[in-house]
């Protein structure tokens, strides 16, 4: 099988040598031993193998490593696992990017949707979508409901819960997804709508297994899960299994956004996301709350949508105090294959249900 | 009830306000919302509270901010994202230490065996426990087996797999467990011992549970597993339900470590893994080729044992480079309620097994 090649960036302190931390890394994420305990069979078959090793700017480090796809037998875990495991508890290493043999990529489903998918069940061809958070977290299932109704009535396309919402005493999540859905399947019919409502599915894998059949029954049509949370397989599971489109949520995800030392986020974000089958995939956008460079938000954009194996595309969802004021500016950027989840900046206008409508005005505009 | 109250140490760059930094936190991990668009009710009710701010050195701040443990709802990923989720993708901000409301604890069951309990299995009083690693990875299980019977007739208290071991095809999981097992109980009937041998569990919830059962029908006794990579609930319910003793592996938890953003590793390792019931926690120890303090090894192996609700305590499992002749060393540091991880330095001697055999009776004589 074709290998893969993780290309890594390395940080070298004084005294260090690249070659060392290199090789030192193919021989840490494989066998964990010292290279005298291997044999010659060992080394050319499991451990890693230093295909590169260039220098950049001011002891950084560029070093190509190539591994045996068998070694991940098929699992995300193990996969994250060959990639960064073992040496994330060391430093300076930061997985940059990775070329995907197409046969592992063939082990991964991917999303069930995609772009196109999604756009079916929204009903909506060339612009980009508006997503809407239901804030604030302590409302009650009813509250809940008519905020979805509202946004519903003004024409958004998905409307979703917070990823704090789980099934928390003050919203349990049966009886706040049947209202919401409800809410917003009167609003599609008093308007003629599409609006999707996204609840938030989180727990043990048996309790997210159960949400997901429960969301359907009450006829959702998509769910968001948060992968560092709720589990990649678990996850993984869900897109394969339960027939909902879903939003992926990088709750936790930034542990390993540090500049030297970590994943890259169009990696963890852009492939990874995507290879365990989220049909969008949720990130901090550059401008808001959070540290994302417009550089990086484009390379999450690119990785979700290039072509990668026989993968549908994913949508890239930017987030994290976008203002609504500047969403033309951003399709002018990040082009019309996206969803743009607007969330305090809206909550903050005196009429946000009014400010949304006028926000998909412009974006129908954008197309 | 209570509130939980978590103590984040923040770095100010200049002209940041540590005061508006953290009450962004108190709102990010909540709300989500700015201050403004939250009711009084809400706010009361759902929104973190900053009950202390202090300066530190050099533009570091220490806050504590509380929550209601409620907005948690029992599950371990909501927990991680109450503590770190949305802020992850922020900058400066490192979870340092929690307080845990007692109420909150009863909803995890915490280790099963603990260090009690895992010294039953092993028939083991009064002295550290060495356990060792079974290598290299890319052996088939005949090859592994024989590795595990030598080292249960040196008399070594645990044999564990690589947790690079998943069921790839050079050592499929069923055959490479029952070939291990059935070896170490054949050397535990020669020599009279009661050597545990510890399979590692990995894959999709459904193949960690599959996995655990075909372990325990095999005579297994405990399972090794990463959290990070098979997921929060699913070890939670590997633990709660086997009948398994469980290592936890830290495998991927790196990113967490960052000096100034993430989670701290006593928090993380010692109490986090803790509660989802890890009855022993595999940490890279210092001096090895990872990057943890002696200082932060400490902390670790505290939180691992220290009173903490009604939960057992569990086995601090320091590893990852501990050279075999510094064990008596390290006993006296981290005392007799240690199990000692040993891998690369022992196969680096001429003999690994008699080394074992060595370090064990050492560790007799410390104990």
């Amino acid at each position: 099988m074709e290998r893969l090649v993780v290309s890594y960036e390395l940080r070298c302190e004084r005294g260090e040598s690249a070659r060392e931390k290199a090789e030192a890394i193919a021989l840490e994420q494989t066998v964990e031993l010292p290279e005298a305990c291997v044999s010659a069979a060992i080394r050319e078959r499991v451990v890693g193998r230093l295909e590169k090793l260039a220098e950049g700017e001011a002891g950084r480090w560029r070093a190509s490593i190539s591994y045996d796809p068998a070694l991940i037998g098929g699992e995300v875990g193990q996969l994250l696992n060959l990639l960064f495991g073992n040496v994330s508890m060391k430093a300076g290493i930061r997985v940059a990017g990775v070329v995907w043999p197409e046969a592992l990529l063939a082990q991964f489903g991917g999303p069930r949707f995609g772009i196109d998918g999604v756009r079916q069940l929204c009903g909506v061809r060339g612009r980009p979508l508006l997503c809407i958070a239901v804030k604030p977290l302590g409302l009650g299932p009813r509250d809940l409901a008519e905020i979805c109704r509202r946004f519903a009535l003004a024409g958004v396309d998905l409307v979703k819960d917070d990823h704090s919402l789980a099934d928390q005493a003050a919203a349990p999540f049966r009886e706040r997804v049947a209202r919401c859905q409800e809410a917003v399947e009167a609003a599609n019919r008093e308007r003629g709508g599409r609006t999707l409502y996204l609840p938030h599915l989180s727990g043990s894998p048996r309790a997210v297994a159960g949400r997901a059949r429960a969301a359907r029954e009450l006829g959702c049509r998509g769910v968001m899960v948060c992968p560092l949370l709720a589990g990649w397989e678990t996850v993984r599971r869900l897109t394969e299994t339960s027939g909902l489109a879903v939003l992926g949520h990088p709750s936790l995800s930034g542990g390993f956004f540090a500049e030297d030392h970590g994943i890259s986020p169009e990696v963890l974000l852009g492939t990874i996301f995507r290879l365990i089958g989220c049909d969008g995939v949720i990130y901090p956008n550059a401008g808001g709350r959070f540290v994302f460079t417009e550089q990086v938000c484009a390379a999450i954009n690119r990785r979700l949508r290039e072509p990668l194996g026989a993968l549908r595309r994913s949508f890239p969802v930017p987030a994290g105090g976008i203002d609504v004021a500047r969403v033309p500016e951003w399709v002018g950027r990040y082009g019309s294959d996206t969803i743009f989840l607007i969330g305090s900046s809206l909550y903050a206008t005196d009429d946000p249900f009014r400010t949304a409508a006028e926000a998909i005005e412009k974006l129908a505009q954008s197309g």
